[in-house]
C-alpha cells in the first residue's frame, strides 16, 4: 500500500483505486458524453460500485439513480463529473460535504476559456478542493483508465466498452500522464497494437489542482510503473516536478515528454486548450536535460522510446556505438544513415567479431557494419546467431537488426534462440523491420522480448536516448542527488 | 504506344510490358529463390505466356521446361535470370543470339563483391547488352511488378501470388523505382494499405546497364505515372539523370527522392551494397534543388508525400501558410508545432473568416489557428465545413484537419461534402488522424479524395514540400527550361 509522504497530500490512490464511482450527470442518451462515460465505466470488468447521480432521472442505462450525491447510501471514493461549469462549485462542495475525497471534472468552461468568469469557477474549484482536501483532477480533462482495476472514467472512444485494456507482460508497465485528453488515449492506441502494456492513462486538463507530475509522484511511489510517457502544455508546480523527476531519475524509471507549445502558433493553442502558458522551451529544455528526462515530438517514437525502455532499460548501451545487421543491404545502408543523422556512431567492426560472422556469410555478404548478412544467410541462420555476434563485439554498445517482418515463416524457427538472446544480452538489441510486420511477428517478437520498430528514425533515436539516458543518471548518482 | 526518343536505346517497354517471359533457372522448389519467382510470376493472373528454362527438369510447377532459350518456341520478349553469376554472361548472349531484347538480372555476386572477378563479370554482362541492344536490368536486383499487366518477375515476397496488386484510382499512379530491392517492395507493402494506387515497382540493382532515371524517363514518356518514389545509392549517369530530372519537372511529376550513404557507414554499405559511390551528399543536394527534387529519409513520409501530391498535385499551395482546424485542442498544439518545425507559418486569421466559424463553436473553441472547433462542434457539422471555410480564408495557402479516424461513425455523415470539398477546394487539405485510424476510416478519405495521414510530422512536411515544389517548378519555368 502507498504511503504518502506528506500527510495532507491529497490522495491519488484514492481516485485511481476507487472501489466507488458516483457519476454526476449521467444520462441515458449513450450518443451523449454524459451518457457514454457510463455506458464506457460499466463496459469493462470493473469490480466496485457504480452510482449514477441524476436530478431527473430515477434509473439510467439500468442502474439506480441518484438525486445527489448526499442521498447515496455511501460516500462513494470518487465523483466524476461531468455538468455545465456554471454547476461545478456546487457540485465539488456537496461532494465535499458528504466525505467524497477524490473528484475528476470532466467538464469544460473554465480557465482555457480565457474570460474572467472561466478563471473565477477554476478558482473556486481549487478552493474547495484545498478545505476539503480532496484530489481533483480537471477541470476540462477526460478522466482516466487505470487497466488494472479496470476502472475507465473518460468518454474517450478509445476505451470503447469490452475493448481489452491491458494484458501481464514481466517487462514491467507504461504510464500515460497528459493534460491533452484526446492524445493521452491516442497513446494507447497507438501503442497497444505494438504491445505496449499501459497501467494507466490520466488526462489532467486544466490543471487546476492536481499536475501531471502529481500524479507521476504517485505512480514512483507505488513502484509499478517503468516507464512514462508525458504530453504536457506547461509546469504549473515546479517543485512538484523537480521532485517526481529526480524521484524517477533516481529510480530508474524513464520520463518521456513532449512539451507541446513550442511555436508561437502553439502556444496560442495550448492557452486556448488549458489555459497553460507555454513559456519559455530553451527553460523547459534545461530542466529536462537536468532530471535526463528524454524530449521526444510525436506519439509513435515516443511508443518506440517506451518499448525499447521496457525490454532493455535494465541494460542500456554505454556509449553511442553501434551495430547493424541487416538481410537486406539497402536497408542497412538507409538505417546506417539514420543511425548517424541521430548522433550515433556505426564504426567498423574488430577483425576477431568480423572472422567470426565472416564464416556464416556468401561472398556478396559483408561482415564491415552494417553486416549484411544477406537473405540467403538468414534463410540459413535466422537473425538471432548474428545479433548475438554483434553484440559480443567490443566495439558496439547497442546492436540493431534490420529484418523482414512481412511474414512469421523466418522468425518461428529463430523464436527459441531470440528469446534466449533477449534474455542473456548485455547490449539492447532493437527489431527494425522494414516491411509492414505481420500482427505474428509483432507478437512473437514481443514474446521473445522485443519492441518490433517499424520506424528507422525512431529506432535510432530510441538507441540514442538509452545512452544518453544513462549518461545522465550516472552523472545524476555520482553527483550524489541521491 | 511509346515512342522512344533514340531509336538505337534499349527497350524499356518490351521488359516492363512484356508479353512473354523466360525465367532462366526456374525451379521447383519454391522454398529456394529460383522456385519463389515463378510461383509468384505464376500466381498473378498475367496474361502473357510464361516459360521456365531448366537444363535439369522437364516441367516445373506444372509448367513445360525447356532446356535453354534457344529451344524456346518463340523468342520471349524478357528473359529473367536467375542463375549463378559466373554463369551470367553466357547465358545473356545466349539470350542476345536467340532474338531476346530484355533481361532481368536477379543473380548476385558482381561488382557489390569488390573483387576483381565480379567486376569482370560485370562488365562482360555490359558488353553483350549493348552488342545485341538490349535492354537489361540488375543484376544484383530484385525484378519489378507491373501491377497493370500483373507482371512481377521477382522473388519478393511482398508480392506474393494472389495478393491483388492495384485498383483503379482516378488520381492517377505512383511508381517506385529504387536500387534496393528489399526496400522497393517495402514501399509497396507500407503504400498499399494506405491506399496508395501503384503502377510499377522496379528495382535496379547494381545498374550495369539500365539505371534508375532510364527508368524513369520512360514513365515519364509513357505519361501513367504521376509521382515517383526513388530510392538511390548513387547516380550513374548524370545526363540521364539530368534529362529525365528536367522533363519530370516540366511535366509537373514530382520526384521523391531518398538518397542513401550519406553517412560514412552508410556510403560503406552501398558500396558492399551495390558497388555505389556514394559520393558528397552535398552536391547531390544541389542537383535536387536545381530540379525541385523532393528529397525525404523515410519510407512512410515518401508515401505520405506521394499521397498528397497525388490527391492535390494540381492544386499546390502558393506559399507556407497553414490554416489548422482540429477537434483535439491537444492535437492542434502538437501539430502547429510540428508545421513550425517543418518551417511552416501558422498565422493568426484574419477577421472575417474567424467570424464565420464562431458563430459555429462553442465557448471554449477558438478561430484564432489553430482552429479548434471543439468535439461538440465536429459531433454536430462534421469536418468538411469547418475546413471550407478556413480554405477559403486569404491568410492560408493550405489546410491541415485534426481528426480522429479511430471509428468512421463520425466521418460517415461527412462524407458528401467531404467528397465535394475536395473536389472544389483550390487549395490543398491534408487530414491527420491523432488516433490509429480504422480501415473504414481510410477507405471513406481514400474516395472522398483525400490521404489519411498519421504522423503529423510528415503531414507538415508534406505540406511544405508541396509549396517548395510549386516555387521550384515555376522558378524552372520562368527561366525557360522548356
Amino acid at each position: 500500500m502507498h504511503i504518502l509522504e506528506d500527510a495532507v497530500a491529497p490522495d491519488i490512490e484514492r481516485m485511481l483505486w476507487a472501489r466507488s464511482v458516483a457519476i454526476v450527470g449521467a444520462s441515458s442518451d449513450t450518443q451523449a458524453l454524459r451518457g457514454r462515460i457510463l455506458e464506457i465505466v460499466k463496459g469493462h470488468p470493473y469490480a466496485g460500485a457504480i452510482y449514477p447521480v441524476s436530478r431527473s432521472q430515477a434509473e439510467v442505462q439500468g442502474l439506480k439513480a441518484f438525486p445527489s450525491v448526499a442521498a447515496l447510501p455511501q460516500p462513494p471514493d470518487l465523483a466524476v463529473l461531468i455538468i455545465p461549469a456554471k454547476f461545478v462549485p456546487d457540485e465539488l462542495e456537496r461532494c465535499g460535504q458528504a466525505g467524497i475525497r477524490a473528484a475528476v471534472i470532466l467538464s469544460s468552461g473554465f480557465a482555457e476559456e480565457g474570460s474572467r468568469e472561466g478563471a473565477r469557477l477554476q478558482d473556486e474549484v481549487r478552493a474547495i478542493a484545498a478545505r476539503h482536501r480532496m484530489a481533483v483532477s480537471g477541470p476540462n480533462g477526460e478522466g482516466f483508465a487505470n487497466t488494472a482495476a479496470a476502472l475507465c472514467p473518460t468518454f474517450s472512444p478509445v476505451v470503447e466498452p469490452g475493448r481489452p485494456l491491458t494484458r501481464p507482460d514481466a517487462r514491467g508497465a507504461v504510464a500515460v500522464v497528459s493534460q491533452s485528453g484526446g492524445l493521452a488515449f491516442a497513446f494507447f492506441d497507438h501503442g497497444e497494437p505494438k504491445g505496449l502494456p499501459f497501467r494507466y492513462i490520466v488526462t489532467t486538463g486544466n490543471e487546476a489542482c492536481l499536475t501531471a507530475f502529481d500524479f507521476v509522484d504517485y505512480m514512483l511511489d507505488e513502484g509499478k510503473t517503468d516507464v512514462f510517457l508525458l504530453l504536457i502544455e506547461d509546469i504549473k508546480n515546479l517543485a512538484t516536478f523537480e521532485r517526481a523527476a529526480a524521484k524517477a531519475l533516481r529510480a530508474g524509471k524513464p520520463l518521456i515528454v513532449s512539451k507541446l507549445g513550442q511555436s508561437e502558433a502553439g502556444t496560442r493553442a495550448v492557452a486556448a486548450h488549458t489555459g497553460a502558458v507555454a513559456g519559455s522551451h530553451a527553460a523547459y529544455r534545461e530542466k529536462f536535460e537536468q532530471y535526463g528526462i528524454i524530449e521526444s515530438r510525436d506519439v509513435d517514437e515516443m511508443i518506440d522510446l517506451a518499448g525499447g525502455f521496457l525490454a532493455f532499460g535494465d541494460r542500456l548501451p554505454a556509449g553511442k556505438r553501434v551495430g547493424i545487421c541487416t538481410s537486406s543491404g539497402g536497408g542497412g545502408a538507409w538505417i546506417a544513415d539514420a543511425c548517424a543523422a541521430a548522433g550515433l556512431e556505426v564504426p567498423e567492426l574488430d577483425a576477431a567479431t568480423r572472422a567470426t560472422i565472416d564464416v556464416h556469410l556468401p561472398s556478396y555478404g559483408t561482415s564491415q557494419n552494417p553486416v549484411d548478412v544477406t537473405a540467403q544467410a538468414v534463410h540459413q541462420m535466422g537473425y538471432a546467431e548474428f545479433a548475438r555476434l554483434l553484440a559480443t563485439s567490443p566495439a558496439v554498445d547497442g546492436v540493431i537488426v534490420v529484418i523482414t517482418g512481412r511474414y512469421p515463416r523466418l522468425l518461428v524457427g529463430d523464436r527459441v534462440p531470440l528469446a534466449k538472446l533477449a534474455r542473456e544480452t548485455q547490449k539492447p538489441i532493437l527489431m527494425w523491420s522494414y516491411t509492414k510486420p505481420a500482427e505474428a511477428c509483432i507478437e512473437l517478437m514481443r514474446e521473445a522480448g522485443y519492441p518490433l520498430l517499424t520506424d528507422m528514425h525512431a529506432c535510432a533515436r530510441t538507441l540514442r536516448a538509452m545512452a544518453d539516458y544513462r549518461a545522465a543518471r550516472d552523472h545524476f548518482l555520482r553527483a550524489g542527488y541521491t
